[in-house]
């Protein structure tokens, strides 16, 4: 009869009793005549040794770090002496009787744990992303989408599928990829799922999608890639932008709270803190923001249209201080800034119902109120520059009657990277795209010849 | 003191109550003097009637269908004899008091709920997706794409980001659109997330991904689009194949709990009826089905390489009957049909480890056991006429040691066709995308100048 496999975090339960494990070996040590393995499965790691009359001594003798094995052996428990407390399954070891090799490793470029150089991790994510802090990175980040999801389903939001071809780039601006479509058509990829999101509204009342946006600025920052996960929201029968607030703000502290509960291991390995968020999340205007930037923290910023990166930084470490915040909302962008679809504000003409949210320093967030209004909209739209006609299909949905709404953008990379206070974006993006790379670095593949 | 917003379904707890609601004109009926609105919000329906003496009768005049409005009224238990036991709120009304015209529904192509034709449902996508139908297909999908994360979150499947640029079309044949990327280079478009999701088995073991895959074959079919949604998944230390379809069949069985639970409304609706899942789904070669279709069925079928569409609606009708499923899991396709890294059968050399799942008569999933062992696969690439070397991000990961591994990609959009028995693959999609239409016709956008 074959042998199940049983898990290493639950070879506890199978003391004095016979196993079948599967993994990869972290290490080996050789002692005399002994052999230590430390074995390692996405569950956890724990010790086995090969003693010298057992049968799995010969098959032992070649293997090496990551090769991939299935091991039968006793768990046996350690005398009291031999434990590790510091290290999981330390009070056990695993007595091998046999090792099967699944598949051997070959030309490994440099220790699995080893410290490397951000280029040098980029060229080897096939084998460096099985570095356990990326392991936690990613698992941490698979609980943050998760947790999106989940708040905003509790709060009556529909997931939708958002397309990401689209067939112009009406907007211009933010630098849509062309697209080679069929019989030379051009297409685009979708900058953001802004209009198909507004479009839900009329459907769904409240909606979200977690899908790809596409950005072809020639951006070479810490913060910025070509292709990036956004968690899109958008909801009807508002007040104002507050509302969209709230409901964000419900979101980020349901993460809070599943990463605190899953993840505090997590942030240890990382030297991060978990996340300040007290009561409610401090909100100013951005004038407002440029006074406390001026008048306590003495920069330069009153008049400008938008904050400076290091604007957004300060602002952050004051709110830190002051509200025990890492959160800051900042509202009232000038329409000069933002898209024509944003809602100006009665109360303060030049000035929109709009917000950022800012996250230790950076921005993860940006939202608003939206115009509802047909004949407002196809005004904005022609102020801005722009052609109405292009936006034919949009508008539809304004035509056949929507309500107030409005929503927001959050970008998964950069929470995650705020969240775990990891300074580069490209390290909390499994496989990031940019100006110079896609996997491999682009001038690998200049040669049309490679490429057939 | 502003009115706080009630939802519809919930009016029957404010029996002889004044309260606020918010939604759509669904009708406008004049009796007399009286003027009765039913009216929607995303959780139901109601009727409302304005009285000659309301104050709200002068506002209510110019109110007509798809309007966007804010009600205040209060509700009443309707007399005996006017309660109508078929809709939802039948034994209410709300007696209007006051009403806000949040925005005005202009240029109505025809009635919400006609029934048009697919081109003219197409083409006016913002309005007709608020249809009752269209809008129940979708909260479908939602339940479906979650109920399929759940499943796999369950069986120890950990959520990852695949990219969706990629930097060549290596496997070619695919159809690949092509990318203009920053200085003229080119990227393609993932046909699928596979190498990607294999290279994750190596860091979770298992691993799965929701997102979407663009095909540029000029297909013209009802199941075929050029981007679509895919539920991939990916797990390390199998057996085989098996293992594969074992873990598929108990998401299909969670989705199929979950939509029966919440949309046996929508099924009704639709006409359709719950899938047929019996306690394991039959698994049949490919070679067997073609025999099966052969001698009961009288079609030809064996000694070809695949089955044709009509092969697979004769089989599900078949199995139907003999097995009371709607699924059947074909085995064993040739390895000429088969992408290079899918394993070959030892025990039927020219026979691959690998399986589709038909459901109603159509292929929902494609899968089966990878190729784990780096030789091997090296030797395939090249056995199929392609250049290892532009695979060599992607090797990387078999270098560093792969397990036995396997997984499969299920379409979104074609599972949600046969579960509704819907027979155009452009029903179940939003915004479907294919050979003339990007939201609208393409040959509208020819035009260079309207594009800029």
């Amino acid at each position: 009869m074959r042998m199940e496999r049983t898990l290493i975090t639950d070879l506890p339960n199978h003391i004095e009793h016979s196993v079948k494990i599967a993994g990869w070996i972290n290490t080996r040590r050789d002692q005399g005549k002994m052999v230590f393995f430390d074995i390692r499965d996405a569950s956890g790691t724990v010790q086995g040794v090969v003693l010298p009359k057992s049968a799995a001594f010969e098959a032992a003798k070649e293997i090496r770090s990551e090769f991939v094995v299935s091991i039968e052996g006793v768990v046996n428990k350690r005398p009291e002496n031999n434990i590790n407390h510091n290290v999981q399954n330390g009070d056990i070891e695993l007595e091998i009787q046999a090792i099967q090799i699944l598949s051997i490793a070959i030309d490994l470029p440099f220790e699995r744990e080893a410290e490397v150089n951000l280029d040098t991790y980029l060229d080897h994510l096939p084998y460096t992303l099985r570095k356990g802090k990326a392991q936690e990175i990613f698992k941490l980040q698979a609980t943050i989408i998760e947790a999106f999801r989940g708040s905003l389903r509790n709060q009556r939001f529909i997931e939708f599928q958002a397309p990401e071809l689209v067939g112009t780039d009406a907007e211009g601006g933010a630098a849509a990829f062309e697209v080679k479509y069929y019989y030379d058509k051009k297409a685009y990829l979708a900058t953001s799922p802004q209009f198909y999101k507004q479009i839900m509204v009329g459907v769904f009342e409240r909606a979200f999608t977690t899908t790809k946006a596409f950005r072809g600025e020639k951006h070479s920052t810490t913060r910025h890639m070509s292709e990036y996960a956004t968690l899109d929201f958008e909801m009807g029968f508002i007040e104002d932008h507050r509302d969209v607030m709230a409901t964000l703000e419900t979101c980020i502290r349901h993460v809070i709270a599943e990463v605190t509960k899953k993840h505090t291991d997590t942030f240890k390995l990382l030297g991060a803190e978990l996340p300040l968020l007290p009561e409610s999340i401090p909100i100013f205007k951005l004038q407002e923001v440029q006074e406390i930037l001026e008048t306590k923290l003495g920069m330069k910023a009153l008049g400008e249209p938008d904050l400076e990166p290091e604007h957004e930084r300060q602002i952050c470490q004051w709110a830190k201080k002051e509200y025990n915040s890492d959160f800051v909302f900042v509202t009232h962008y000038p329409v000069s800034k933002r898209p024509f679809y944003v809602f100006e504000d009665e109360q303060n003409p030049g000035f929109t119902k709009s917000f950022d949210l800012l996250f230790r320093g950076l921005e993860i967030t940006t939202g608003g109120q939206r115009i509802h209004d047909y004949d407002v909209l196809v005004d904005k739209i022609v102020k801005k520059g722009l052609v109405p006609e292009n936006f034919s299909f949009y508008l539809q949905a304004f035509k056949a009657g929507m309500p107030p709404h409005g929503g927001c953008a959050t970008g998964l990379e950069r929470i995650t990277a705020r969240m775990l206070n990891l300074p580069n974006i490209k390290e909390v993006t499994l496989f990031p795209r940019d100006l110079n790379r896609i996997d491999i670095l682009l001038s690998d593949t200049d040669d049309e010849d490679k490429n057939n």
